[in-house]
């Protein structure tokens, strides 16, 4: 999926919403323990029933991972269930993956081919060649980790030489590898004041916004400080909608909550 | 697997070898791939002809990742295979994981409770609670990522803040967060030098060492900059071991390559 398609999904469904799909097996509703694959079967009515307000699906590894084989299967079926129904969707992989140059490569062909994924978040600790081997993928996308929206990223994101920080070094470094049409970025949404300082170095590429929601980012703020002329931004709330509830109509109450978002989004757009 | 219990298969095998199962499908001999699992029986027969001369094993999880629910499975199989033959054995995951604390307590669960593993190597760059959920396990480890051996860590682990660099940072705030006996940091042999100042930080702690051999580093500099009088080192080697040979001989050869660094390693230990 390349850049304008993404823009040309925003303006179509006047969203920039993501929606996370941290399904963790304890927190599923109970009726669906019962079905043969309950994970995927909760993605599916999920998305089938928040598509009409998302631009793209976000499924976090960790989530799948913990449930070894069974839940590696949950993530297949849900790429694949996701890229033959909703194919204008971006599906992003929530990995957090980096390693050295010749094992990076088989990470990216991890979510690039074994598994159909269109993007996936890298960490930057490892510099270059651990992103690279993710760059040359035709309308695929390396999401590299900026300022994260935990508490943690103080830790060592604010770090800073000649009052340049660590994440804006990031931001700067990795200008030279990838472009707007290949790289986003992760920026946390409980920092959107921080976006002032991120779009001065990267004002054209989009940036992926965790936080709003359940870790009390505002999209208002985000909005405000991290909007450019293509939106230029990606929202993603996860427990927010997909855990709203937990009867049998979980899936309707998440697509009353992704369509509030989706709303506010709308009336927040410029275009 | 504990501190000392890790000290007394270094003095028992006199080594302080780690052996990298980075079993990459396409480079296997080729008389394997007509087994029903390539993957798990070139494991078996590495971990069987080496085990003598190693007391850790560690497969990246990238190669297994990249051939999906297969590569997983032949992933689980060898950790199950090297609990059950070789329970002194300390098995890591090299899986480089990271994210907000929630997230991270599922990739914990992933590697310390749906497999076996006793470390995992994490990435530092979200911070404490993307780190703290690994060390509530007993007995189990972090393996934080400082130095690593490839080129990109110039990018951004050298990165200072008042002569402190990022990586000597790493080193000093996440000792507020674990010790000796529940966290281990991956410093480069390609950067032995810099041993001395990792050691200045973390006199104790283990050191995993990677980019011994093919990655150039050399054995001598690493003990002269890193042994501490526990020997402290893990030193790795991945493909200068396992594909020495691609012959039906691999793994008698895997075995004269092992027995060669141990030898060297017995010589260079101290006690």
């Amino acid at each position: 999926m390349n850049y304008s398609q993404i823009v040309n999904q925003i303006k179509l469904k006047k969203s920039f919403l993501c929606v996370g799909l941290d399904s963790e097996y304890n927190k599923l509703p109970k009726h669906l323990l019962k079905t043969q694959n309950p994970i995927f079967e909760f993605n599916k009515q999920i998305i089938d029933s928040t598509v009409k307000y998302a631009i793209a699906y976000k499924p976090n590894s960790a989530f799948y991972e913990s449930r070894g084989i069974e839940g590696l299967q949950s993530l297949i079926d849900t790429v694949n269930y996701l890229k033959k129904n909703y194919p204008e969707i971006l599906i992003i992989a929530d990995a957090k993956r980096g390693d050295i140059g010749n094992t990076s490569k088989l990470y990216a062909q991890t979510f690039f081919e074994t598994m159909d994924f269109d993007a996936v978040t890298v960490a930057p600790y490892m510099g270059e060649d651990s992103i690279s081997p993710f760059l040359s993928y035709k309308d695929k996308w390396v999401i590299l980790l900026a300022l994260t929206s935990n508490k943690g990223a103080e830790d060592f994101q604010y770090f800073s030489e000649n009052e340049q920080k660590l994440f804006e070094k990031v931001l700067e470094k990795s200008k030279e590898w990838g472009n707007r049409e290949n790289m986003m970025y992760v920026v946390g949404a409980t920092r959107a004041e921080m976006l002032t300082e991120v779009r001065k170095i990267v004002p054209e590429h989009f940036l992926l916004i965790p936080g709003v929601g359940t870790q009390g980012g505002s999209l208002q703020e985000v909005t405000k400080h991290g909007m450019n002329k293509n939106c230029g931004l990606i929202v993603n709330s996860s427990r927010a909608i997909i855990f709203a509830d937990s009867s049998e109509d979980f899936a309707k109450v998440a697509a009353q909550k992704a369509e509030e978002v989706q709303k506010e989004m709308s009336s927040l757009l410029r275009f």
